[in-house]
């Protein structure tokens, strides 16, 4: 199921309702993971076209590890597994949103989200949300 | 003030209170935005150092065209500009995450998100979210 059509040109790539991703020069689409429950934003992370149709298929979260160069599905070895709920895809197919049910913390420092800090608008110290730790 | 200090290492960039933006080899950091209102992340786009600068600076969401190769003020053009209420950073300081009060539709195709199209399990067609079109 990892054999995706390609991507179509313009508006009928928006309006198309074919699965099209279009992957980066590396092979890669942009992931975004939002809490089903809370809406908090957890992450940003990557995904070829093999985690991409694991990801549909299991509905488990499953990334493309840059670092490692390897399949990676989210809280394999940390037991922080996170429960697709919904899967989208933005109009030109390049980014997929993913609405999950998390277990324990998504960020691979142990917070909640791995968007813990806030930018002040003078570009000064970041703070910490006080949630997250 | 689009002179950012480079990133740090391993836990290191986790845990500095410094805005150290991690750019890719494009110069460009992932910018996702939320809806500050519904929690809805609206779009996934990009930013040059420049992009990220003028975001903190003037409150609007400025992002980096990479289709058009030039600085990308939301909404210039078509109006729907976007009010950025909060800006936070993740963990390893590559993606950034805006809260914003959105005027009009954040998507380029008139839609309140980009994110219109459900991905069913199976991969078969697309379904549209009804509310937005």
């Amino acid at each position: 199921m990892s054999d995706f059509p390609p991507p179509l040109s313009g508006s009928a790539q928006d309006e198309t309702p074919e699965l099209r991703p279009k992957f980066n020069a590396d092979g890669l689409i942009a992931a975004i993971t939002q809490d089903v429950a809370t809406g908090d934003v957890l992450m940003l992370a990557w995904m070829n076209a093999e985690a991409l149709a694991a990801t549909l298929e299991t509905r488990r979260a499953t990334y493309w590890s840059r670092s490692r160069g390897e399949l990676w599905v989210k809280g394999e070895t940390s037991g922080h597994t996170q429960e697709v709920v919904e899967v989208r895809i933005d109009c030109d197919q390049d980014a997929v949103l993913l609405k999950v049910k998390q277990t324990g913390g998504a960020c691979h420092t142990g917070r909640a989200s791995c968007f813990y800090r806030i930018v002040p608008f003078d570009g000064t110290a970041l703070s910490r949300d006080p949630d997250m730790g």
